[in-house]
């Protein structure tokens, strides 16, 4: 094995590692409170994990009408000042965060970052969305040829210019029929002058929730988004529901055909936040039961449990409480670790420095450790991750990991590589540990997920429970522009 | 009792608590090796924790001389692209990051940035310290009347102006010279044209280690600043040396009265980062077994142990390994939290919003909570963590804290409010569980500490062998300035 | 007489002062040469006083496609480094300049910069103008009840949603379908990913240029912008001409019913650049006719002649040759008066100081002087001057205005104030000379300014050469917009 | 001889031509107003002129104390906010705009910006001065050997310094002490917490006056700074002459040894404003009367006499005056030129584009013209401007400069290049003429030029009236630092 210290390239990213699935946007709006872009930067700032690249609030105010704001970077570096936040008045407002999915950040691609606005004759409506809509590339075609001028390369647009050609006459009946177009996985929170919607699609395959704050309304990605407005978690927007609000309350709709619900399992693995209630349950307590359960799949004879920071500290936890193994901290992420270093001198970059995690060292030596990680991406973070632990004197390293073999790309607004670069494509789970080469490596079981997030049967592979595709490769949507782009589906079995 | 949510004022500040005691200073130095400032950059960034405000580097090139740059945020945001560190050229460098102590910002408290440096009749030199210098202001004084002119309202500055008063010969023999006059608790990293010096005072209170990277030696205050740049921990500076590092290798000189060492017990508890070691064991295991030392003096029956986010963790860890209680993350740290929410807008700071920490609400409900902080400073964020705690529907608040009662303010380096702002300074240890409302308060005791961090037998009470002046008021060296603007010492018992 | 100095209210605006009439817009545009965004920044700094507020540039390339680039402040501050201009690559660029009309400078009328861009089934176009469509809000609403999306306030995106919606088969075509809806004054730069398209209003009324610049060709709002890039001016572009410029030359195409061409007189006065070349004489030249012919008309004894500066010396030179009188700066002009002083602190703003204008005291003492400027708009600006001049201490004070009265607003293409902020709107000569307290006050007459730029006969009343419906009311194109909004024209005679 | 045109390499500089020389600073302080700062912030405007690259100000507050401010750029730029000058309150102020004479500008080198400041123990004194202290570096090297630590490569700090090791009793005791050490050309304006303290070196070198403003009192570099606040012009302050202003008024002390007087003759004909008053009369005056006299030693016949913008703009229209030959802007700058344009893209650079200049072509075109410039210094601007004015197709050029040949660098505060890079210092007027290739090159006497300020007997060799090393080579304080660098005094004759 080659030496890998001091001088192997890696952790040069921030917090959001490149070798994780990344969701690509958080959404929230709130309706009948004063100054609410101000409640929904907190909402945004909450909601960060779900998108750093960029943010975007728009609100609407009797006098000044609609207002903007869009801008690269985090939420509390953009949305805090007194400067820019009084330019946004009013008691309704909604706001996106995203992640960069073509890669270049400048001044031209601001006008991809959401919301979006248009202005129609019966007046302007602005909208965000979570999600990917699967047949954008068709749509954007035809509306071309029908005259119509795209500002953005971002799906939501299609959206708006649906909306703009409807022959409806209200905004909420106009946006009903260009949701019926429009196929794939999306949370949509959008605004009128006097209207606060929100929409899940069919299959509820990205998650919405309602709040209530003071006398008004909120719709989150999450819920730890309410608790930072001090809101109450009052219900989870259904699959295919609309709900419009007013100053009158809410009222529900269901445009779409009803579908058997298949939410996104992986919320409950990485993407949510552990403080963020899915069904009823702290998803932190499920990732808790995943590492339990996990224990008991995968049990081994070692020293210590260490998570992988910070994402798989609740599964190595639950991996503890299960095997009765020592928890313990065996890598040290630094706090300020941040954007900027992504640019580092030549110097530096060679150097390969471990800025972001450090081991710790005298605790390691000598011991058998377990490092529990939540997924297996490309593999090269747990690469960097195992030699780190083996330059610092491990005696044997085992990976546990809380989520079954990536094998799949998802195309429902998640940023994952091309289907080849994913480790678990090409391997099997033996192959993997020998190209990591570690003492052993696990993947839970995808009925052990199943069960861990509370299906005691486990998957029901006949009529699954939630969206697994990145795990099954059976997509329950079709990805209309992906096979269009070359994509080869799963054979039927 | 008032209901606290959700507008209650708190957790506005960063991850550098408010209600912590603060280290003022991290020190880093490097000899021989290409571009030094590179390395010095990632040292000072390891070191962050010791210092946020503001950093500064010194450089010196046989070409270009020394060259320096000083700037006020993180060492991330200032020292990294190619267009700064290239104006920091040469094989030598040395660094600094600092809090600000008196507060304001601006323009022209950019002078009191360390390093200092001074031109000599026989060369110039650069001087970064760690540490208090507790006769500074008579020093200052003096140093006026005979002419000095200062640029900063920094202690280094003294050093430097004595010696360029000084009568000898060479800058190290200089500097002794005006150490010699100096009292108080400091680590010193200086360089000249081609030497690299550290100094650690003689009780040796502030820290300091030696390490070697390539054909290199590097001067830090922690062991966690050698791994990012992969050097090899060589051993302590001892209290009272000061080492001179040239191209020849290393030489040992030892310019005080030896005393016995007296090294500050606080850095175990909450200061250093854990992956550091001190001792020869890492920081972190120091911490579990303060964890484990409370379990044993104050156990009490519960359903989970909390740690306050993040420097609680490894006691609580500690706790709930002795205790058998299971560990769990109660409290969720928002990882996107920075520094510019310091300044959000009038609403937002008077929702007072969880900005930076959220109670994982659906695991604590009903449940008997063991909240394990590393110390109790004004008492202010503890009170906000209970009322956060019970909110979410906790049954019942044991708080467990991992030092004992800080009830008297330091003045070797650290920030500690006045005497009468610190809780334990008024309260007793009853009196605090009443002001804090939770269902019992205990403190490590002092014996308790010492043990944890490797003494068997406790403290030494005739001489003991830390300063724990904050926890006992015994202090080691007479803080004659503080006493000459009225501090009143401990009376003998 | 209240005493005026040191406390009056004056002189804080850039040189461009707020009591000018302003040109709204210059345009240019490359094709044929390497890296043609750089011509083009060389192009709009030559113009840049005609249109100060922001600027953009969009270049095209065949690996990289359009590129574009759009920024608030001056061309030379925003197009001028290698990281902006790097991003705008390719043999084939247009850009702008502009004045903000509505006010607000911030992120979000960024998007009302041109030029502007639209994606067609066909491919790319890009388009600026300089100029005022008159129709613009009714084919605005037009477009919306179509289903159009406006992106801006700007006229420019009329024309582009026209051409979207276009059943022509090639852009050029579509760009002639377009223009023939549009109605008012306008010279517009188009490109598509091969053509360089220019085209004049029917009546003439803005100029444009062609040029030939190495093997390339170049077109511009005037001729100054082709000496900075050494191009060769070859002719002006015809009132009604369109030219469609590829790498096999010009071609020429006439899409509108020819008209008698009413090119802008006023271009003469003010807003060309004294160093361009209007109607085969310099501008300069023209102004020191205007000048001379001033003298003629209404001669004065006294001491100097003096320009306002900047804008009243060519004139003043004229006036000074024609009579005998000595030509003098009695005004002097801080050249390094910028835009920042616009936001002074309160007291600065109180003083009311002469930022930008000061006179030469010891030189105007006792003297009898003539001061010469370009026109009275609102007359604020020469009220303080005259006051200057007083307190310096001149026996008279005399006003030569350099184009007739003011008394009309301009609908196409400039910034001019409602009608009853006009000084000429609302008195007479007369009144005006009592209004301003001056020894004299006269202006040219219209016949003055014909014959000063070259119809020797003056103005044909029934076929007026040039538009001077700023001086006349007489509107050589129906304002329908500025009508719908309750102007009232001037009623016939 | 070669084209020059398009590519030729010039004009890239600012107004402020490298071609020229440069006064190095201009200083301004105010007692006895509310809010001084703001006053110094306009004063410094007013002399920007004197001094672009950086600009600094200190104030005195009884509550606060001194206060500074110091920043790289225009004072428009940097003392304008609200958010700045709230940091430098207090009724009184001095300020200081310098040019970099080193060269790089950056973080290090602010702290090379005036005033200085140092802390006595009787209190502190702020100071900024204006020339150069001929025995700086021996005085340097004194001090550093005696213990004093440099911050700076300032000269002023040196007086600092000396004051801070009087042993006086009063800061100006200390002054005069200081100063009596000092050689040199200096203009200085001080404070303490209640003195506004001015001087001037015993030859009056640089200019230095003194003006009421309500019922304070101000010190100005030029008179042209006091008009722009409001205030009253009262008198130069003497060659030699100390005023010390309080609340009480102003006190005149005499420290030095007396002299005859020698002020720089350049001052009359390039440093100061137009519209500043030297020796009573209005500088504008004596250039036009520097034109005039000019006309009459070297007449020549042509068509146009046009002025090299702007600062040869007062003696061509003396000349024009003088010779009855047509005034005219052959040459026209822009006006939005500025400092960014210094760093072009690489393709701008080799185009080497006419930035700043553009020859008003159509006016030119086959005519005699006579340039008329205020200095040649190395040459190479006016070998442009010839060429420009020949493409553009004039019949003859013939140069007239406003200055005897620049033959000697001026070590008083002057940014001057090496000797042997002055035109006049190698080459005759005949030789300089071919060098240049136009029809005819001729400068003012040195005789002429005194004629000109006023001396109606011409230059008393004797006992020269004026400073006029630059042309002479006489220099009436010997440059110590200069000769021990090698420069060579012209031999005696």
């Amino acid at each position: 094995m080659p030496p890998s210290h001091p001088f192997d390239t890696s952790y040069l990213r921030d917090g959001d590692d490149e070798d994780k699935l990344r969701e690509e946007c958080g959404i929230f709006g709130v309706i009948g409170v004063v100054d609410a872009a101000n409640f929904v930067a907190l909402g945004l700032h909450a909601l960060q994990h779900r998108g750093q690249e960029a943010g975007g609030i728009v609100s609407h105010d009797a006098q000044q009408g609609f207002q903007s704001a869009r801008r690269f970077g985090y939420v509390r570096d953009n949305f805090t000042s007194q400067k820019v936040m009084e330019t946004l008045p009013g008691p309704l407002a909604i706001g996106h965060v995203r992640y960069s999915t073509t890669g270049s950040k400048g001044q031209t691609a601001i006008r991809d970052v959401q919301p979006f606005f248009g202005e129609f004759a019966m007046g302007g409506a602005a909208i965000a969305h979570n999600g990917n809509i699967t047949n954008a590339n068709s749509l954007r075609r035809e509306l071309i040829e029908r005259g119509s001028i795209f500002q953005s390369s971002s799906d939501s647009e299609c959206i708006i210019h649906l909306m703009a050609r409807s022959l409806q006459r209200t905004i909420p009946e106009r946006m009903e029929d260009a949701l019926r177009r429009v196929e794939g996985a999306f949370s949509v929170v959008a605004m009128t002058r006097t209207k606060l919607i929100g929409v899940r699609d069919p299959l509820g395959v990205r998650p919405l929730v309602l709040g209530r704050v003071g006398d008004g309304w909120t719709l989150s990605s999450e819920t730890c988004a309410l608790d930072i407005i001090g809101a109450e978690f009052i219900r989870e927007i259904a699959p295919g529901e609309m709900v419009v609000i007013t100053d009158k309350g809410v009222e529900s709709h269901f445009p779409f055909r009803p579908q058997k619900p298949r939410f996104c399992i992986f919320e409950h693995v990485y993407f949510s936040r552990p403080d963020s209630i899915l069904g009823g349950r702290s998803v932190y307590e499920t990732r808790e039961a995943i590492g339990r359960e996990l224990a008991k799949e995968a049990p081994v004879e070692a020293d210590l449990v260490c998570p992988v920071p910070d994402s798989g500290t609740p599964a190595a936890i639950g991996y503890s409480l299960q095997s009765g193994i020592p928890y313990a901290m065996g890598i040290i992420r630094n706090q300020y670790m941040g954007r900027t270093f992504i640019e580092p001198t030549e110097q530096i970059r060679n150097m390969g420095v471990r800025l972001k995690l450090n081991v710790n060292r005298a605790l390691i030596q000598g011991k058998r450790v377990i490092l529990v990680d939540d997924s297996v991406v490309r593999g090269t973070t747990s690469r960097k991750i195992k030699e780190m632990i083996l330059d610092a004197g491990a005696a044997e390293v085992h990976f546990r990991i809380a989520s079954p073999p990536t094998a799949w790309p998802c195309f429902y607004g998640v940023d994952t590589p091309q289907r080849e670069k994913l480790l678990a494509a090409t391997m099997s789970e033996e192959e993997m540990r020998e190209h990591l080469q570690v003492d052993s490596l696990r993947f839970i079981s995808l009925d052990g997920l199943y069960r861990a997030v509370g299906e005691a049967k486990g998957r029901n592979s006949k009529q699954p429970q939630y969206c697994d595709a990145c795990f099954s490769g059976e997509y329950p949507v079709e990805p209309a522009d992906q096979i269009e782009s070359g994509f080869e589906m799963k054979a039927a079995e």
